[in-house]
């Protein structure tokens, strides 16, 4: 991504949402900053999104250097995907999002699920 | 906005990126946390923006209850665009947005200018 990223931004908030990159992938680190995924269990999480998008994006945020694909742990040691360390700096840009769509949903009139309490099982990877 | 908003979402992040609503609206929020500024203030900020696309950013902004106009309190008493009430709670995910964008441009390769810096003696209006 450093390669594609514009060399200069006028105010940080730009580079942020510019590294994020749009929508899913920030919805897509999100869940991975809770722990490592495999491939069926973002699926799952992102029903909305086509099988073509989501790899798609898993792509980008790999070359982006953002995320990266290992061996799991679990007895079937399916592989995973996980926030690679260049990535471990956005974990609280992410729980922020997290926090105040959560918080924040009723006041707005929307539902919101809580896809992440769910994943509580599944950190130990 | 609650109008346009989508009524549930599947993940909380997904929802607040919606109220964020893009690159620019979110940079100009962030502008608007540090205090009011005049559109002309605004404008300076943001030179790769046209006047056009500002304009309507803005204008969408104040639809969706995320903004005000209101009369300022400097001596000419020109008009200033302000954070509503409505968008108070953003103030944290904001500030971390532009945080890490501030602390971790070096790491990326890129250079971000400090807009906030320049604008502190604005803020009292």
């Amino acid at each position: 991504m450093a390669n594609r990223l514009a060399k200069s931004f006028n105010c940080p908030t730009e580079f942020t949402l510019q590294v994020l990159g749009g929508k899913w992938k920030t919805v897509i680190l999100c869940y991975l900053s809770l722990g490592p995924l495999r491939y069926a269990e973002l699926r799952n999480f992102m029903p909305n999104l086509s099988d073509k998008v989501l790899s798609q994006r898993l792509r980008e945020l790999t070359e982006a250097g953002l995320i990266e694909r290992r061996k799991g742990e679990g007895g079937d040691k399916s592989e995973v995907y996980a926030l690679a360390e260049r990535a471990q700096s956005l974990r609280r840009v992410l729980a922020e999002l997290y926090g105040w769509g959560e918080t924040n949903a009723a006041e707005f009139g929307v539902s919101v699920g809580h896809p992440l309490r769910s994943t509580q099982g599944l950190r130990k990877r």
